[in-house]
């Protein structure tokens, strides 16, 4: 249930509110909006509350029930657009931010080039993977603890946060210096890695599920708020589907469709969702001009000789005229009509 | 094979040349590119040719084999963008088009009326369903002959060239005054049909079916083209997936696919892809960015009232500000980086 | 809207209420249970219709509204299966009938051969390809109508009634001494062609298209029934996924689902659905067990050298091993428990 | 690469090749085959050895290289099938080993009653759920440690062995007691929890994830074996399609294909595939007859009163007459032709 309070409502009359409602079992979230404070009630208890009760207490505008199994990141529970703020780089609520770097870390030298390169073409969060998801156990598994101590190297030449990817809950004390941990797509519904996240206080970046639904995405997101972190940022890399000409099939409409139904913001990665370098341009131009909050790119100084996913990969020059171009697409979107 | 002619090359050459080639069963295209002649050989008789003695000749630069099964639509035939001129609205090569209109035609008011209000807000073709192909055969088919002639009452008075479905070959004569026909995503793989509308000389808009690939559609277009009608236009609207949320899931990386494999040019229909309208918006802005030739999106002057999908039905009102962003869109596509 | 009659309703009674419905404008159709007739209501009129006062008739026993968009193949209009007779042959109802022969016609010796020997291990309907669909137009498109005459002439040697595909209404002169006319998957929703056949008097083959849903094979039966053809077979034959290690996905669950669903009877093709003729022995199998009224399987005297589809044919020796173990099948299936 | 040796090679001439195989960093697995025994060489090592000279030892037959990146539960490395002994029930190779149980624990009495009645119809393994995942963090997530207990006890009276669902290494301990670690279609790509699984000595059942190919589930499997577990049971349980008619879709094709490409014993689970009751027995017929080498059925003692998947599930009589017509068909199967 949704319970919004007037605007008149003062800090002792909430708090009075909130505690009694706590004290029947009922797990409480608050948020401010514009001009009134949001309650959201979650939980079974929440459910055998009377909601005409709640509707008749002085301080009490209206009260909602809210259908949807997910609630926290309901845009109902939170009608304003999430924003995030990652060490000083904000995204959501028309922040727009750009994720770029290799797939994966491979040396000092190439980390850290790769950052400055992104850097200076407009790219505020640095990614590199660490732990490599890889379908095959002979396959390369990416640099591990090593990699992400190349990570806080790049980290500290540049300023930029980072955003690498995490597979496994008992790894998270070498996560330590990360500032996003990434859940892959492949592990959107491993619910224990999940839950452990959201037991931390560092923002999460939740990707889609190859063949998961957008409210399988929100509920997964769920998991990792119904553990007390509200930071968690929505990533569309593609589906799969009956398609081969590229690697998975991107459903922008996800963009529109997941700012309807959450606050959460949400990034595309055309990298991962094309698997094709000259996609990914039109791609992210795209993905600007549906709505989305911002972008996760895989560049790469030597793509020809990356250790994993090369032909996705952008050069950082080529890199630099997306971001101009996809610039030019922000500005089309904020301009007046 | 793709026989590349020298600049210098003179018209009875290249006559001589063709018509040599055209002795030996072979069928013949000719492409006048920026600098110099463009053939193209199709036919098993082609196969049987000898690439190196061509290559020989004296007027021949270089000759290409194409391994693609579709030759005519396929950009190595026919490297510059094809433009495609219907009644003076031209399509492709840096010429963006806007079809729109209702889904059916239910009325002479209610056609001219939607047809002036698109066209004031830049539409240049007007569609409206005639024939409807529908899932149950108790549903409203369509005005049918008599949809077709209050089409062309919209036509006379606001001069916007037609696009209209066709769904029988035996039905082309009451067609004789629409000038783009439109194979519907059901009929895609109708090969009779496609055959059918290859011995026109109509525009046709050849609609991706919902579970075809990006191959099979140029195959498709193949189809119509190998009867000898160049003049097709390609339309991605959606495919069937997994995900329930929207009516389909529209592939927009199939926008630069396309164009990189086929010289044709490239509509997106947001309408039936997502099936909502408050997503054609996000929708048509992206398909812009992502480079699309052209729109078709579907209006209504009493969407609630629509015989048919009023609830992805625009009214004149919405269609005028996705026009305006689009238009915002297409200039920052468009500007120097 | 169904009407069930009581037991011991006259002729005549039975007479008086349906003529005095079609008077209203609606459509009547009659089916002899086991202990009493069903009346099905169909079309717009039907809807206005009092159920209270049918009810109230003193021969009704009770009435039923039919929710779902197909009436005419809905089982709830025709509770007992269907049986179809194809010039003495039955299929449905608990008679089982295989389909047997090459994907193409290619020459009279072909199809005699492969005739005799698919009928020698059970076979009782044969089927070849006169016209092919297929998805480039510089394929193999069949022998046309010198292919039909072939199948005659085999017909001719072996009594076996035809099975052949129908892609154009306009051949349907052609097909005079075809029992049972296939419509294929890429024309399932071909609207126009299935009206055409429904105005026939041949059994209609009806295969699933390849990214339809049941609901969506019923309602084309539909079509076909709504034009007074009640013969119609339903063939699930593969749907299309992200799978690529067979040709498609066969799907199983179609047979119960389609029998609970439908009173017609349900083919599977296990060479189309898989594309590799060494899986078509288990999923014929599985087919049977699964409660299939049939199978359709491409058999062919010289697989290697086939014009089409060579891969997943069987040889007649192979095809008559399948054969000894689908009786097995059946025959356990019929064991009492 | 695969080395198969020569009938009377040695043991001793064995172990030298494979002591010096093993110095040169190959990971060498023995195989014994009906006539004579099978080496087959992993790792990056192996690539670097010369087959050539391999082939030239005096007790080597024949070399092979394998293509696809599975090596071990490649049928080229071990052409038997695999029979796995789960404490006296085996499965693979001829043995035919049905699952069943409840989604979930719930009680003593539940538990214990479910495994007597499904032992009685020839159930040989008992399934239970005690970590649930779910896609919603609000719903019953499962009696966890408690209900593991509670499976115990049903083993303590019945002497099944058990098989439930593990969703965290950190859980391991607590599984003790358990003979079969599922990892569900959410994990299948939870290369952590794979590689852990793998380094027990329990059997593990690997259920095809919901978009996975036959591919990725033999590369998930190869995780598992990689790690020194040869114990794999490959189970399919329906993809996910554009069909909503059943829950999923079940892929019967995956029997033959990944009995071709593996020695794995291979399960259909037909309650997940289908969501169904009803379709439970026609699928499960389908499946024995496909050549599965078992089946995993739900079966609650009050299905309408189940805490979790209660319209998929079986009573003990509608799961005992499925056991019957199941064996039927396993009969039909074995028969001579």
């Amino acid at each position: 249930m949704i319970v919004e309070l007037k605007k008149n409502a003062t800090r002792d009359q909430i708090d009075l509110l909130e505690n009694w409602l706590r004290d029947k079992g009922i797990r409480v979230t608050e948020t401010q909006g514009e001009e009134n404070v949001v309650l959201g009630l979650v939980g079974k208890a929440a459910k055998s509350i009377d909601e005409k009760m709640i509707e008749s207490l002085e301080i009490v505008e209206t009260t909602k029930s809210v259908k949807e199994p997910f609630k926290r990141a309901n845009r109902k529970f939170h009608p304003e657009d999430s924003v995030i703020d990652i060490n000083g780089v904000k995204i959501g609520g028309g922040n727009f931010a750009v994720i770029a770097g290799p797939c994966s870390v491979e040396s000092p030298e190439q980390i850290t080039e790769v950052a400055k390169a992104v850097q200076a073409s407009g790219a505020t969060l640095l990614r590199g993977g660490a732990f490599k998801p890889r379908t095959s156990p002979y396959d390369f598994q990416g640099m591990k603890a090593e990699g992400l101590e190349l990570l806080e190297l790049a980290k500290a030449e540049t300023g930029m946060p980072l955003v690498t990817e995490i597979m496994n809950a008992a790894h998270l004390p070498l996560f330590e210096n990360v500032e996003v941990l990434q859940v892959g797509a492949r592990n959107m519904q491993n619910f224990e890695l999940l839950k452990a996240v959201g037991r931390t206080n560092k923002t999460v970046l939740l990707k889609r599920g190859l063949a998961n639904t957008l409210k399988e995405l929100l509920m997964s997101a769920e998991y990792i708020m119904s553990e007390g972190n509200p930071n968690v940022i929505l990533c569309e890399r593609g589906i799969r589907t009956f398609e081969t000409h590229t690697r998975n099939t991107l459903d922008l409409s996800a963009v529109p469709a997941l700012k309807e139904l959450s606050h959460l913001p949400v990034v595309i990665d055309p990298s991962h969702a094309t698997g094709i370098a000259r996609m990914v341009e039109p791609m992210a131009m795209a993905a600007a001009a549906a709505g989305a909050d911002g972008l996760m790119i895989e560049v790469h100084n030597d793509p020809a000789h990356a250790l994993c996913d090369g032909p996705q990969s952008l050069t950082p020059a080529q890199f630099d005229r997306v971001m101009k171009r996809v610039n030019l697409i922000r500005e089309a979107m904020n301009a007046d009509i």
